[in-house]
């Protein structure tokens, strides 16, 4: 490693990088991309967005007393290089690997992390608590948000930034604008963005006048009104003032930047660091600079999986049977999207990751790709409904928290038939506690009018897919895991209605029932099946639905049975087991009931099997639950 | 009624109204504007807004072919002229009253209303999925999108104006600005919007030159490319351009317009309504217009309760000995405050409701009112707490389902001391169905980190409040009713800490255990007290916490009795009983337990005391659940 990473090896924290010198931060630059694309090819992870990242990031801890001064990164995605440079380097082959680092920022972790990073569009916000807090607590650190321009489209980054000039404050927020989200960005900011380029006449101006006279000794940080008097008179000389909408929310702004000239932006955030009130700093950078396959194509190489660092070649992992769920859906809301003109598709910036792309690709102009913008997504796809449109609409479950209210409001209130498709529902492994589909069960079965269901595997997806364009039948949330299937032939086969709120029985048994929900009834088959002889005494049965749930089919096991098992991939609190608990506590039927799910905990990260296993939730914990369980009723 | 209202009682629908010359609007305007303070006068209702809409609605309805076009009204304390319109004069007596009609447009009751309309901020994204439907159905219909200034600050609408501009559409958005939310409006864009008053000679030049080229047949509607070369020629010679942020979005900016001068706004809306593309028009309004008091302190009359309408002199309903619970709230927060200096509070524009003001008041530098940001809230509280901050964050139960995530991503996960106060939990009567708190215990209990609490009564919450800033208690979500206590001494009484998870028995008994979580205890109190001799057989425990619920509580109840009515404000799916349901099953515990919530459906208006009643959930109702089960174990 000492030749290769001469000058990396000698930073363990940002002091040790602080010593360096200034020309050495290219270098270092260098040193740190080539570290991550070596790290990278073979223990995956998101690649594109740290690569643009490390310029900006070397800049901030050279320029910025961390971890006094605080960064806040908006989604961690961009945050390895500050990982690599914050005690980390070490261990960073352990990154989202169970009991490993996590791949997000997060402070628990460590002190250089400022707040938790998952969910895009949290940065103004939270770095804006924190800039406050420390302006009343007569703290002098400095507060740096860096938010990327996908995240500014999310609502919470402008809630945030519209109470930026309200409170005393030095927030620095640096728009790290790569003109890519996870896919292309979508939105008049962007054009808007994108148009600042062609402007910046009076942003140079303004700050090469301020930065002669500052270095002329004439400009002191602290005569903060004398530097916005200044400001205006400049501003009055420019005659093309771009309108800036940073500026009309009185925030002052800087820009733009080459985002990968270390040395320069090392000089500028020097120079407006001590500046007092809110600022923007725009920086452009490039997604995945420094490895070409990356730069040629960035949404592909978000987060790759293993690949070859040399040649980018991508390394597939062997293929067996199963099909991607997410692929299910792609493909089947394709073919229904052809025979029915009234279907739309409507995701928040997860177009590739949800597959819905392959739509996009037919019929572009049925494929709303609306940004990273949740609440929109639902509201949109609501309104599109009201107008007899029939909207699939496609969040991941841990970003569909951010449409509750537009769930409830807009959709199930007015019972419009919107179909929300929950992907990435469960636990969904490497991402980690942000990223964890745990609750969505629990907070969607308490929403009137709204149905609730989750198929055991492919072909359940394609025909619950089917299912929710039949007159009638929406509002409906489908939820369905991140990765694969279980292997059930799907593709080309015959599309069939499954009736709603009815369950199936899979396998008979004597004493105890398995009542499970979703893709994680695979996982109860295999258990059975580790029981030997006392596999028949287990039945089976798949519930398909949360809500409604089959009360025949409960009340026919409590005839029948002595014990009820429920097995959900999601949290028990509220969740399907407490459903099954509320029939039979309603019916007065006494039963025993025990529940396999997410215990009332955060799941950090790991592989889905890890975690699964960990919770008790994968074939062996179930076994384990059901030898318990036969045990005590016999 | 004939001679005070001469044009009103000519309309029964729009097609009346459009039949009118356009000099009698003034006088019509006149006479709804009487109509509306007379009614409101005797049945309270939302009046500032409404009377600030009045000329807009006239217009709007005028000019516009409705029900066929479609106006999405952004929170519909405004839209009384509209519901007056539009066939619901001669029943307006009964609005917002029990099987009345609603206080907000609502689908449901009326063609005339295209959406729901309770949640501030949704309506750019609802208008502009029905504007694309329209445009994908090759309907030709005008789809009009009516928000005010306040409800501009919620990231929603930013998200819905960010993706105007993407997919076509004819979309108008009527910027209805008055500089008012309820409270006094907030943000950097407030600021803004102001200062778009100043510099308007460029909008001014660019409408007039499209209005004289229109009027001499230069212009043609269709020629949507040419016209926008025109604007753009017109901006470049307006040299003070104010740099739109509507334009900067790539939607096309008409305004400022005085939104009282009917006539104006009718010539107006007929000039740009046939203009493809998306549009913002900005009128200027008066909240409270034409009615002096109002008009002087709009934040007290936007829901004023009884008045006299000729002086203003409020009605205040009979005073008793109870608090309301929101006063609670405010008093012993700023006492809290007091004490601790780290105690911060913030609201999302319910400064008033909450009675933050009281704080406010005294300490202004110390309470964020963030205006309708309820996920801002949340996150800015979380980077406060984060830095050692203590922050109260007021917000009422329905609205919270817009800071889902930001709890659940930015709070709970790192565990910080956020105290969520919140405010309206329950069945909150006149506002009806999209303001009910019912979901709260249910989307908040699945969270992991988080303790639940409900106050039984004033000194309780007084107490919770007092609880939940000692170290260790937070995050910590305390929810209570909108309206009165339980008429319990609690200003100025020392305040005693909670124990976290401990319930408190109320009431011996032999053989059935009431429990009840929060305020609704009361109605269990009075239910016990009308079964007779049968009362002793009946204990009570008020459980105080939802979560961690008291399980040495729950275990030494089903040792003693034979059964267990649960009762709770909220929802029953995923609720407090379903926790209760959830010990017992994991325990292994098989006793009969019974809940009383509210059922799987949206609960429209009425009175509070109505609407329990309907659901079996007043004392009432209670009793006769207890004799029933009474009679079941007998």
């Amino acid at each position: 490693m000492e030749n290769k990473y001469k000058f990396l090896t000698q930073i363990e924290f940002p002091d040790d990088l602080r010593k360096m010198e200034q020309e050495q931060l290219p270098s270092l630059c260098e040193e740190i991309r080539h570290f991550i694309i070596d790290q990278l090819a073979n223990n995956p992870g998101h690649l594109a967005s740290s690569l643009g990242a490390i310029e900006l990031t070397v800049a901030l801890h050279y320029v910025f007393n961390t971890p006094t001064d605080r960064i806040v990164w908006d989604v961690g995605h961009q945050a390895y290089s500050h990982k690599i440079l914050t005690g980390r380097r070490a261990v960073f082959n352990t990154n989202r690997k169970y009991k490993g680092i996590s791949g997000f920022p997060n402070p628990r972790e460590s002190k250089y992390d400022s707040f938790i990073a998952g969910h895009a569009s949290n940065s103004i916000s939270a770095a804006l608590g924190i800039s406050v807090a420390d302006y009343m607590n007569d703290d002098d650190r400095k507060v740096i948000a860096v938010i990327g321009d996908g995240a500014m489209t999310g609502g919470l980054a402008f809630e945030g930034l519209n109470n930026v000039c309200v409170h005393p404050n030095n927030l620095l927020i640096i728009l790290n604008d790569n003109n890519m989200s996870i896919d292309k960005p979508v939105g008049g900011l962007s054009d808007y963005l994108m148009h600042l380029t062609t402007s910046k006449k009076y942003n140079t101006l303004r700050f090469k006048s301020y930065h002669v006279l500052k270095r002329a000794g004439l400009m002191n940080d602290r005569k903060k009104n004398a530097f916005l008097r200044f400001a205006n008179s400049v501003k009055s000389i420019a005659s093309d003032s771009p309108g800036n909408i940073f500026e009309g929310l009185n925030i002052r702004y800087f820009g733009q930047l080459d985002g990968h000239d270390v040395v320069q932006l090392v000089r500028v955030l020097r120079d407006i660091k001590d500046l007092e009130g809110p600022k923007v700093l725009h920086i452009r950078t490039i997604k995945g600079k420094g490895f070409a396959p990356a730069e040629k194509s960035a949404p592909q190489w978000h987060a790759p999986g293993q690949f070859d660092p040399v040649t980018g070649r991508r390394i597939i992992e062997n293929a067996d049977n199963c099909s991607l769920y997410q692929d299910v859906f792609g493909k089947t809301l394709l073919e229904l999207a052809r025979q029915n003109p009234k279907i739309v598709g409507i995701t928040p910036a997860m177009l590739s990751g949800c597959s819905m792309n392959m739509m996009m690709a037919e019929m572009p102009d049925r494929v709303f790709d609306v940004g990273i913008a949740e609440g929109h997504a639902v509201t949109f796809s609501a309104g599109l409904a009201k107008e007899g449109m029939l909207p699939y609409c496609n969040i991941y479950s841990s970003f569909l928290q951010r449409a509750y209210d537009n769930i409830i409001h807009d959709v199930a209130i007015l019972k419009l038939p919107v179909v929300l498709c929950v992907d990435r529902a469960g636990v969904v492994g490497a991402d980690g506690v942000t990223h964890q589909g745990a609750f969505d069960i629990a907070y969607l079965r308490c929403i009137p009018n709204l149905t609730l269901a989750a198929p055991l595997n492919e072909y359940e997806l394609r025909n619950m897919l089917y299912t929710a364009q039949l007159p009638g039948n929406s509002p409906i949330a489908i939820r369905y895991p991140r990765g694969k299937g279980a292997g059930e032939k799907w593709a080309g086969m015959p599309m069939e209605a499954v009736e709603i709120g009815k369950a199936v029985k899979m396998k008979e048994g004597s004493d105890i029932a398995v009542l499970s929900i979703g893709h994680i009834g695979n996982a109860v088959n295999k258990a059975i099946g580790m029981l030997g002889d006392d596999a028949d005494k287990v039945a089976w049965i798949n519930m398909r639905f949360v809500k409604p749930i089959d009360t025949k089919m409960l009340d026919a096991v409590s005839r029948k049975f002595k014990a009820v098992l429920t097995v959900e991939d999601g949290v028990l609190q509220g969740g399907f087991g407490s459903a099954v608990l509320e029939h039979y506590a309603d019916k007065g039927t006494r039963i025993m009931v025990k529940r396999v799910g997410i215990p009332d905990t955060f799941v950090e990260h790991g592989t889905v099997n890890e975690l699964h296993h960990a919770l008790g939730m994968d074939a062996e914990g179930i076994a384990k639950t059901l030898k318990n369980l036969l045990k005590t009723i016999s």
